[in-house]
């Protein structure tokens, strides 16, 4: 048997999240579509992770069995062939046999977009949560230092999470400022990006994350409340769950 | 009689072009309708010029007469609310009752976006054309520069046309260039704008521009080809209209 693994982009808007549901558009359920088209088999496709309904992702990374002969240069354009305008495979590869997309992986980072613009972009309203007013960047930033490291991680987790140690490891918490041109004036305006590395994440923590940073942004919390609420090891404690519509899944990295 | 100006962005992938047609959606349309409900007149929108289906805009301009006497700060946020999320009013001022978006304007901006990756972008599918393949990004832009200047552009012009002179200036016409991280070896890989600047653009040119450009960037015609079809006169001289959805009206300036 092959392994193949596959790196996808895709645009979740219109789907039902990653992991395949029955009779629910998914991205799973239309890559497995793809690939059963292409090699005449019934295979499982093993992703780096779920993503929500709404969420998207740059470069997703998943694999597959098959007995399929076909060149490692072809699988781009035959998956493409069969998958719709919204999931492209831009990469593939043929990887040992002990290669998981989920297991191996050793670093994910994901992106969470907010435009804090007065209002929004037509053409991004898919792709950013729009926040209007003034938010207060460097606090922001500080809160996301306190998040890096080592941490047991309950309160950023959805209180639906099945995983068993809620600990984990952010390697890199880091915020991007874009603001609008010849608005200087009116800082906090403009586009902001939360980007998170990790050695993984929990369910609904990157979303949790960027909105409790967004309250920091409000002034509602402090940065230096953020060990608190760590600390806390209580959902409760933590902000709102962010949109979907503004995360996407950037980056997975293997060893391999 | 108050004259408003507005600022309008939107997205063009749903709309049968900016220009109201009986039965058919369009962003005229949907703006005369969202007047008419805050105002309860029945109004003429005046814009800066129509765009094709599929054509984008970030900031069209246009204005309007009305007898209502919503205060300047409110139209934003009055039209929004009976606008779809693909269409933004984001600025709106009161002007001298001389004012005219299209008649006043004496500059606009449009931007064309070629991404030259060799698979697409699902995230921007609606927003800049795929067009796999190396580009010469040297001579596109040697080409760009034959553009500049007072020209009659009647070989970048659709024969369908009305406008009596075809007489244009181009004030700049730029390159900008983003290679794809890490892939430097693979020079023209990347995402490629195509910025016009020019006191006013005849139906179908810069796709026709880009459309010709394109061909210089695969090596089907020279840089210095641009002058001799120019000084033809025809149409048929040019390459081809680029698609519609890579086009984005960027800016209209006014002296106002």
């Amino acid at each position: 048997m092959r392994n193949i693994r596959i790196a996808v982009s895709y645009d979740g808007t219109q789907y039902n999240g990653f992991q395949v549901q029955p009779g629910k558009p998914t991205v799973q359920g239309k890559l497995q579509e793809a690939i059963c088209a292409v090699t005449s088999e019934s295979v499982t496709l093993y992703a780096s992770g779920r993503t929500d309904a709404g969420v998207h992702a740059r470069a997703q990374i998943a694999n597959f069995f098959t007995h399929a002969r076909l060149p490692i240069d072809r699988w781009c354009r035959a998956l493409n062939a069969h998958l719709p305008d919204d999931i492209v495979v831009w990469a593939a590869d043929e990887v040992p046999e002990t290669f998981h997309a989920r297991k191996s992986a050793v670093r994910k980072t994901y992106r969470y977009v907010i435009n804090a613009n007065r209002h929004p972009d037509p053409l991004m309203r898919h792709r950013e949560l729009h926040h209007p007013g003034a938010l207060d960047i460097q606090a922001m930033a500080a809160a996301m230092r306190h998040l890096e490291g080592e941490h047991d991680f309950t309160s950023f987790c959805s209180i639906h999470s099945s995983s068993e140690s809620k600990v984990r490891t952010i390697y890199e918490a880091k915020l991007n400022y874009a603001p609008v041109e010849g608005m200087e004036d009116t800082a906090g305006v403009g586009r902001i990006q939360l980007c998170f590395t990790g050695n993984g994440f929990l369910y609904n923590m990157v979303r949790i994350m960027a909105g409790t940073l967004l309250q920091v942004g409000e002034g509602k919390l402090h940065a230096d409340d953020i060990p608190c609420i760590i600390e806390r090891k209580d959902r409760t404690a933590a902000g709102p769950t962010a949109k979907p519509h503004g995360l996407i899944l950037w980056q997975v990295d293997y060893d391999l």
